[in-house]
């Protein structure tokens, strides 16, 4: 019988992780941080001990919105996870990566393997530790792979971030300001992410650094749009009301050639559908300060 | 008052780098593994709090030659690293890398921070791990720099390594079998490794990764000549009687312009000499089996 163990398995892309891995026949023992403390030295062990998972999908990090970029935390959850990789002696180990591994100013598509990787913050350091620290480990029971993960929207998002934050402005007849959104992105429903996920820890024989990825990049302006759309008010979007970041790439388009034909993932959600899901679960949350 | 703590000071490079930094006008606190267990969970915190350093060389690390390519033992002294790098409150910590955190693949010149980082192994996985977190750190009281050790050679060296085993061979009037050796490199005095990698930590304002190496690239069958004439025995040496290691660069040379022109550091011992060194060390210790 094959046993997943998910840690993270509360958050934002981990809550769509369990009913995917039951889809695919797994027993699955999801955690969040209030199962396990993976930060404590001896918390990963005893998960695995009390678990006994055959696969290993590892989603739990510090995400705070704003500050994980380069909080310290994520040094600390570098350590937790080489702790929980070396209890873990199952077959397969996923971790979730993100585009923030690469080099930003690297053409586009980003492709695995090829594309330099160069982090510019510690996140992104921090994620690419784990996964080229793990993926060289010779002699360890499982293989493993890391899903790097690039824009995720759908329910549950932070409120703070770009689709919440339109689609609520929107929704309770405010105006939203956005820059002009010329920057070309990837947008993934956070379900679809998930799926990627759990079909590539079910991929045994696929191992290193693997895109999570819609395949359909568009402009950001074009996301918002579709936002408003769904939310009823196209014209009440201010585009270039915000200033651009400077350093923004123009294009950060990942390859997922490697997820479609490798891990033989197909998204369920268009960028249609996904957004108006997402703007659905918003109009029946209550606007609160973000 | 500057003071320094060094780990590793009993190794290879380490053992160098106490009169280096008392040259410099520190105070020196160097420990070997027997006088401090940084494989503890508590172990770095208590070096530490015991010496409390302003300045921080951290040298000690897994090296047991043919195994520590790929021992899992990288990544607990990565995790120990990381705990040292935490307790440390002082204004400066250098930590020894390696050439092989580079693409071996990229081409000559390998010029830090523009050559792509691309570790083929468990070792250079973890030591750019550390360099990438450790550097990507914003809110430490440190500055923070890696060395990227190319080859060095010098009195101590493991037997099993190739100057040592081409001078003992021909010492002990035995023919000496090497492969071609048209291989380009660039060797270091471990002085001289030990000099550089104290005038890094000594030079705050320097950060990230920066080639330790002599600028002096020259044939790996030069380095060999050179050990022959001074073992006084060129004719016993048979070129071409081991295969050259599959994959391995003909060309691997570190640009050494930031340790020449931001670190300031000369070496001071050109090949001849420094292999001369070398060679009379040897001369002086009995032949054990290697």
């Amino acid at each position: 019988v094959k046993r997943a163990l998910v840690t993270g398995a509360t958050g934002f892309i981990g809550r769509h992780a369990q009913a995917a891995l039951r889809e695919r026949g797994y027993d699955v023992v999801g955690v969040g941080s209030a199962d396990a403390d993976l930060l404590q030295p001896a918390g990963a062990r005893e998960l695995v001990d009390r678990v006994q998972p055959t696969h290993l999908l590892h989603l739990a990090w510090y995400a705070e919105p704003g500050l994980f970029w380069t909080s310290q935390e994520n040094v600390r959850w570098l350590e937790a996870s080489f702790r929980l990789l070396h209890a873990f002696q199952g077959e397969r180990a996923v971790v979730a990566g993100t585009s923030a591994e690469y080099d930003w100013s690297a053409p586009s598509p980003l492709v695995e393997g090829v594309t330099p990787d160069r982090p510019a913050n510690l996140y992104g350091a921090a994620k690419l530790s784990l996964s080229q620290v793990a993926g060289h480990i010779e002699d360890a029971p499982w293989s493993f792979a890391s899903g790097r993960v690039f824009f995720v929207y759908g329910p549950h998002e932070d409120p703070r971030r770009l689709v919440p934050q339109v689609a609520r402005k929107l929704l309770a007849g405010e105006r939203a300001a956005v820059s002009e959104g010329t920057q070309v992105r990837d947008f993934m429903h956070a379900a679809d992410a998930a799926g990627a996920l759990c079909a590539l820890l079910d991929s045994g024989d696929v191992t290193g650094p693997v895109n999570i990825a819609s395949g359909e990049p568009v402009p950001v302006r074009d996301v918002v749009g579709i936002v408003a759309e769904e939310a009823g008010a196209p014209e009440r979007v201010d585009y270039g009301a915000l200033p651009t970041r400077p350093g923004d790439p123009q294009e950060l388009v990942p390859s997922v050639a490697r997820l479609r034909d490798e891990v033989g993932f197909q998204p369920r959600y268009g960028l249609r559908d996904g957004l108006r899901d997402a703007v659905e679960f918003w109009r029946g949350e209550p606007l609160s300060p973000a």
